[in-house]
């Protein structure tokens, strides 16, 4: 396991470094991780990347070569660099399941630990879950899109780097994928890994027939032939046919064959025909070559006889949409024995934290066993579900909604209590199961690609109060 | 150092033992790697990662776990697996300096190796080189926008996982940022690294004054001031200069203060002038907040008063342009001891690779030394520099030009030769170096970030012919 504790921003050390002097490092503080807009203007966002978060929380340790080189900064005193020698994380972090659906401004993430521990372990956390979540959300929007047809994610040499590519992968699957180009996800995660060949096979060979038969005589149960090399119908398909034949004439079923460029509609509708007629039904058409949930949206409207999508850059690198903007932002500290909310003003409305310690809930339908709307409410308030349950707008307060038929769900779970584990580990597997019982609990006018229904997410009367008290309180300070 | 040798796609492994099984593995094949736009629209690409490749190349070794896993997947035999066990880069590797200034088409990596091993490596060299180039290159349009300002990295949070935040930052410094917020990239790059305090350090204290001056008494020397909390110029700034003041009369002098929301333009002009009225004509303005080239250009024709750009997620994720699309295409192989051109055919013609073992000059003016224009030719043909040089444009064929005065440089350098390294290893600061001055010897009009003139990359008479002649043969054969 990596050890990651320098994978920071100074500005968390000088913070730390100046919480120590001030001798208030212990104090406790409350941060929420959320993002503030769904990616790629879409109507909600799976939170991926909790399991890597969890290993870098259990491997936080400085090395005697990291405090040698934060004392070559002069930055910090030998009492502070001390201090991080046995520095280990000994808070509370509450985090949603993995594979949890979450929409804008709702705590993902809740760390509630001593300053000096939970300013450090922002930056990490940041990068793991907007990252991962990004992906496993568009993967999800290109699932979508695809309507059942496997994706294969193939973005390894696009990747903004070696992690990118691995944890990309992992986040793919979780949103959808059926398996990854990716070797090294594939070992890590014991995901299902997949590929062929390239066009440098065909090219290697004197012939692409030469290459095809080469390539079905290693893998006669497994032959699925790259066409595209020289020229797609008037070539490699009568090649690949050739091939085909040669495989049925020995006992073996040939697979598929693949294209990675050109016009996929025209072409994928020709090869179908063409192997049909050929006697090869069953023979699947692989396509790739710039794809993403617009591109395989409009192809499958266009009738495209694409059996399986391998989706590359588009997907690893989320390319209209290529950060999700979470943020890390104080909600409350311990002052006196108590936790008191704060609050972070913007002259832009949207950008002002929702104060407090505080849970989420998800309001289901009893009888659709749907999702209805969500309340971000204070951690001590409770919901009555044997009665009525009134909700407004947080800003249009006059739109109400009331839930008779319903129940709640936390989706806020303990990760660590005092420093320690305190949760199970999900293999990616089952988190990519329960990705997929989210996406089926919500409704599909949230799931759409474009303009999506924006789903409910109101504050408590509790919380709402409490939040415009801050925001008067604070202006009255300034005055 | 991590070894990557399972950062692969699985078509690589299966195509190895296609070649392992038909005794064709130890065939000597070439490889470019090459890419077909610019990032950005932009008008040149830095090119960077390659130290990563030394490091990757050199770690090549397969464990014995992922022998195991390999097993367990069901494609491959004993006695490739146990080549395996044994498998190290034995060929040759040349590539351009790291800092080096590429354009469409060129060879930056030039992998001339064995098949298995030429084609086990494709994907790790792809995914270096073109993550880090894309940020190197995006650093470098930013700091152009800045004109001379200092750039400050500070994306890690939103990077596309760990390695992006780290080799991104790193890349970034190379484009030209004077440092990063990544600590972790600071110690491993031996790179200056930056940062003072957030919101929360504000929000943890009673009030923003005292934050302010625990801050100050913290680091007296070093006072930068994020100012923005609650309002910046009716309560942000007035503190701060409050603080200052405090400085000044016990003999320190503020460095600065920081605004991370708002309108930059209005706000940055305003704090100008309070801070030279109260006395503090030195403190500098850093201003972060969405950042990237175009926004900084804007502010900048606007008079805004920012003295050093803080840039976070569009430098690190390169947002207009998430990657660079490099790829690795067979250029030749080795047939009965002569390495014979190889092509691939498209509908498009720019996909159609430029075939042969080849070498690319940059043919520089004698009295400028500017770069005029770049030549691809086949490795064996040679420049009389003392007679006049005439280049042809590749397309429009009619297009020529003629050098007098002129000198050439040869871009790709060795990188390993027969599996051994041999190039020195560069440090982070001397590519830096490096990147500039490759930037010095270009002229403004390549340089600039919006609709920069075209650089002329043509080929050698030789090699055109030998492309042509190679497309009419494949039309040929199809016939």
């Amino acid at each position: 396991m990596r050890n990651l504790t320098m994978l920071t921003d100074l500005y968390q050390l000088t913070m730390m470094n100046g919480y120590f002097k001030s001798n208030i490092h212990e104090d406790i503080l409350v941060f929420d991780m959320f993002f503030r807009k769904n990616p790629s203007s879409g109507g909600y966002t799976i939170i991926a990347g909790i399991e890597q978060v969890i290993d870098y929380i259990e491997n936080l340790k400085f090395s005697e070569e990291d405090i040698d080189y934060l004392r070559s900064l002069n930055l910090f005193g030998e009492d502070f660099l001390s201090y991080l020698i046995n520095f280990k994380f000994t808070g509370e972090i509450y985090a949603v399941r993995e594979g949890t659906i979450m929409f804008p401004n709702e705590p993902i993430v809740r760390v509630k630990a001593p300053a000096a521990q939970a300013q450090l372990i922002e930056t990490a956390i940041l990068n793991m879950v907007n990252f991962q979540s990004l992906i496993a959300t568009k993967a999800s929007r290109v699932c979508y899109s695809a309507n059942g047809d496997p994706v294969m994610e193939f973005g390894l040499r696009r990747a903004q780097g070696p992690d990118a590519g691995l944890y990309g992968a992992r986040a793919a699957v979780i949103g959808g994928c059926v398996g990854t180009s990716n070797v090294l996800t594939g070992q890590e995660f014991e995901l299902p890994i997949l590929g062929t060949h390239a066009h440098s096979w065909v090219q290697k060979f004197p012939t692409e027939l030469e290459a095809f038969r080469a390539y079905a005589t290693t893998y006669p149960d497994k032959t699925m032939l790259l066409i595209d090399t020289y020229n797609t119908l008037e070539s490699g398909l009568p090649n690949a046919i050739k091939v085909f034949d040669e495989l049925r004439a020995n006992g073996h079923e040939p697979l598929g064959v693949r294209i990675d460029s050109g016009d996929l509609e025209y072409l994928s509708k020709e090869i179908r025909k063409i192997l049909d007629d050929a006697g090869y039904p069953n023979v699947k058409i692989t396509a790739s070559n710039d794809l993403d949930e617009y591109a395989i949206s409009t192809l499958k409207s266009q009738g495209a006889k694409i059996d399986i999508w391998g989706v590359g850059t588009k997907l690893i690198t989320s390319s209209d949409w290529p950060s999700l903007g979470g943020v890390y932002k104080l909600s409350a500290a311990m002052e006196n024995g108590e936790l008191v909310p704060k609050i972070k003003l913007s002259e832009d409305p949207q950008k002002i934290n929702n104060p407090g310690y505080k849970r989420v809930v998800r309001i289901y339908n009893k009888t659709t066993n749907k999702a209805e709307a969500d309340l971000m409410m204070l951690a001590d308030e409770t919901i009555d579900e044997s009665k009525p349950l009134k909700v407004f707008h947080p800003v249009y307060t006059w739109k109400t909604k009331i839930f008779y038929n319903y129940y709640t769900k936390d989706l806020l779970e303990p990760l660590f209590i005092d420093g320690k584990l305190a949760t199970n580990r999900y293999k990616v597997k089952e988190i990519k199961e329960y990705a997929q019982k989210e996406k089926d609990s919500f409704w599909p006018q949230y799931l759409r690609i474009s303009s999506p229904e924006r789903y409910k997410v109101d504050l408590s009367e509790k919380l709402w109060e409490l939040k415009n008290d801050l925001i008067e309180m604070r202006k009255r300070d300034q005055q």
